[in-house]
């Protein structure tokens, strides 16, 4: 039987390019096209030569395909995809154009009108360990923030539980690729390298989402996140500390309290093939390069309060592993299909 | 007149080195005599090239000095220290054997019992910015920790204000030669770059450093401080982000509070010649290989959280530099002598 | 049909772990038996968290298998090795104890006297472009050293086709894990961080290894070989940039005589599945956590010297992944089954 | 009496940078006015807040002056530079403008037909420890290029002594600040993170430069010279690594020769106060920020070919540093004046 034909549109982004790194080596889809813009008729291992031996040529427009991946800027994005919804193939968003439920909320974080309101009903939310049986059955599936990964996943077993107070504090800590291929001064070698900062202090755009997903699984009760987002100097990689004040007389105190906190998380995660919950705080470079979430809770004894550290790979778990993880969902492939491959470490 | 002769006892470790390589610049005193074990008896710039043309000898005792810097590890440093204070010569130990006021807290926090609690009430904290008048007059200073300068620094003008709500999260980002130049795993080339990690989950030594002095400044009042250091892979600098909640009623909502807050700010440190309130987030590059200290403090417009970013580079202004800033003030020196080197960036 | 049964002596340093990341994932063979000395008794998975999921427990001594992959110091190789040949297995063996044909070569170079002088003659050195057959019917294969395979790989073509005259010079820049796991000064984070150096300059332990392939291949002329390794910060990757004076009259003038030195190149390599000549200067990280080596020959127009510049992953073509390259073909395995992972790029 | 004035044209580039954080802290200038084209009208701290304090506003067109420095980029600079040479101000031109002598080899290297040939004659190249005299009486200054600083003072001795036949290799690696400000792809982190590549194969602009300096030190011998350039991941720094061939008889054998060979490298450096002929291969660590050039001059034993290392900040040695030696020189001020600053280690 011929394989699904999968199309990477906007494959010169980072996304883009991660993607066709791991569809390439998929066992069950052939990557049959991939778009670019300013690349357009070049061979795409000549613009990216980690690619040798890759026979695929970008072309301006996608060619027929099973299945679509974009990876272009949001609000492009959408006008994109939406005509080609009306075809056959499936598609996986990686943009935040399908993400929040509530259309105003496009104005006033993304700049834009939405132009299919509608279509954010029936998309989803890309995290299969919250809502996989509903990505298995739609055509439309938003992949999540690389942010909003780690930080959804380092307290949803918390949220779920009722263990945590309606406010919460997410400190991220990015590598740099999280910033895109886009040339910027914050980006540019000699400025990022050998610094750390903190930055959108004034509200960064994975908010929303964050938001929208933890009160969806507080069953909408309203909750206080500050987020502060921080570029380190490393290519790869997200680490986030989640704090938040344990509601009285949820777990125990002491040792037993940590250990039930560990055990709602273990049971939470228990059938998850991408996320482990770890022993030791966890290093983003255990997870470099794959597809893997590390997750470590545990309570600062001498104030009580709930710390959470997951780590992820920005480029993989935090946007093309995902995006793929959802397609094998789409496709009905077994979940880990092309994901397997371990973290490069060190 | 002859300079005042300074002696730095284990000149081999980060914070020894460093102030070698500021002190071999001051206009003002003499570096002559530097102590080191492993090394003892090597010529200083043959062990570390970078000061070649230093004519110095590694010794295993301090030679007859005016004033001493001990840049040994705890414990050892209380030790070599306790018998020079019967001399003549002024005392900064960068080491922790003199910050705490509670003799309990050091078998608590450091595993020894301390061998003079005495001096730890006539010691001063040597944070010139809180205990200037002291440091002057003081026989014995106790140089701050690294991530207690630069979480002190970004929190001190809202304590003081009365601003804050008793309940403080410190999360600290530093670069990793704050560990030290003792050979580690986590301090190993291939583990630490590109990696960033959490540490210390169970509690940080710095932490009953940073609760004294808050809770000195507030009056007494007891705070619940939750302090999560981290790993980030670049040699220097610590990016501090705090947060806590605001008192309801001291600063007003939207764009004038924060003009209220950044007044505090500007008003707590209007003659401090080291730290400066920076109008958007700053770098670690900022400051790095520099004495200065930036603060960034702002309002989370959403949730009206107080964040206030800082940071400074751990070896200067966190050890090295502002030993050399006490030393100044404890010599009746213009205390930026020796200092004024501005930031190497990029 | 029961998988081949692998084993890896020393899985604890950065090739044992690098053979346990990849051979956890190849579909063909199973990894039954990994053994370490300072954490026997310990889960894998504990002691190396990125491989989470993996049951496999580390244990001081070898468990029956099929297949050994010893990647243990030299001379500790040579001796735990030399015993097991009595068996059925077939060993790979990372150190340099099988590399050298000539014995007096271990005394010169590595300090200790060779135990088996005759089992030099019967094992192969392991780089499949240059003796896949003897790899496929032997039963000891000795690992290429890592720069030993970026610079001997760079140079083959023009050696087998006599292009240059015997006086070679191959500058290496090589990343830090390139050092091993043992923890020393140099590969400490902050030193190695934001530095460039040389070292070796009296000699490096790979440069008869280097001579040795380089004369063979040359029907036993004398090369006068220079060979001058840098440590550059970053954690893996070798560029090595080779330099030799053109034979006149071998290759045109001019764009034609570049044109001839490319065909040489990719005739050579034309059926091997991991080295790519590329048209453009290869970047590392084009290799970076892959089997693949590029290689990018040129001529400086205005001396006519030959200029060829090669890299390769240290740990993958430079070590853990060869030696799986090897072990596919010495059990007749399709060579890139499990090798197949494009570069993590960026 | 009234500091000297100084300005920088073009204070928003790298080197201008640097230029102004040294001499905002040079006690024997005032810098006075600094111009940039797309932050006119800024205060210079708040454009670059590691300046923070200082008191300047970055203007469309340079103010009074008493001295000038260009930091404009080739073409450019001569444009500007030209016409002020009829003012008193003396010049020094951080671009390559006046740094040839061959007013053919504009058009060949630089892509413009010189303005003003005449001047090529009249400027001095400026390197003080090759021709600190003429810097000394000349108006017009050409600061040497970052890699010529580091491939010529590596070789001089050996050239002025007739060491070394006429053919040498020069392969170099600069960290990333080199390229410059201004946004390209290779310079962006993620690409140039974790990457060691080798660039400019067809011919660099530094070659001219340090073609004409050797030359003219071995008395108009012509020399056959490759010079490589490579990019290593870090912000600051130069290590060349010189290859040449030793001329017969000139120095002994063994031992003798190699402190024969020192001997002439500390002979020819011995009264510089920014070199450092070193026991040891040198790091660009031990230079980073500070105005030294280490070199570790060496014989390799098994081929008898020199081998030298030199290492400097490019930014300071290889640029803002020596052209501020060079504007001590040429003001009679004490040469090592504002530069006495150790490098940042570690």
């Amino acid at each position: 039987m011929a394989k699904t034909r999968v199309g990477i549109i906007n494959v010169t982004g980072y996304a883009g390019i991660e993607l066709a790194r791991l569809l390439c080596r998929h066992p069950e889809v052939e990557l049959t096209s991939v778009t670019g813009r300013s690349n357009a008729g070049k061979p795409l291992a000549e613009v990216f030569p980690h690619l040798a031996g890759i026979d695929l040529t970008i072309t301006p427009h996608l060619e027929a395909v099973d299945f679509i991946f974009s990876a272009l800027p949001h609000k492009e994005s959408a006008q994109e995809i939406i005509p080609m919804l009306e075809g056959e193939a499936k598609v996986v968003d990686i943009s935040a154009d399908f993400r929040l439920k509530e259309a105003e909320n496009y104005p006033r974080w993304y700049d834009f009108t939405h132009p299919a309101p509608r279509l954010l009903e029936e998309a989803v939310y890309g995290l299969p360990e919250l809502h996989r049986d509903m990505i298995a059955t739609e055509k439309l599936v938003a992949n999540p923030g690389c942010y909003p990964t780690g930080a959804i996943l380092a307290i949803a077993p918390a949220i779920k539980a009722g263990l945590v107070a309606p406010d919460i504090i997410f400190d991220s800590k990015s590598g740099i690729s999280g910033a895109g291929r886009t040339l910027k001064l914050n980006t540019h070698y000699s400025e990022a390298n050998e610094d750390t900062s903190a930055y959108a202090l004034e509200g960064h755009r994975h908010l929303p989402e964050i938001t929208q997903e933890i009160e969806a699984l507080a069953k909408k009760q309203t909750f206080a996140i500050t987020f502060v987002p921080h570029l380190v100097p490393m290519t790869r990689g997200i680490l986030t500390t989640a704090y938040a004040s344990l509601v009285p007389g949820k777990v125990a105190g002491g040792r037993t309290g940590e250990d039930e906190l560990v055990k709602y998380f273990e049971d939470f995660y228990q059938d998850e093939p991408f996320v482990r919950v770890v022993k030791s705080p966890p290093h983003t470079k255990h997870t470099l390069g794959s597809n893997y979430c590390h997750i470590f809770p545990t309570i600062d004894r001498r104030t009580g309060r709930l710390v959470v550290i997951s780590c992820i790979d920005n480029l993989v778990k935090g946007a093309a592993g995902q995006a793929i993880q959802n397609m094998n969902i789409m496709l009905g492939l077994p979940e880990t299909t092309g994901l397997e491959s371990l973290a490069v470490y060190p």
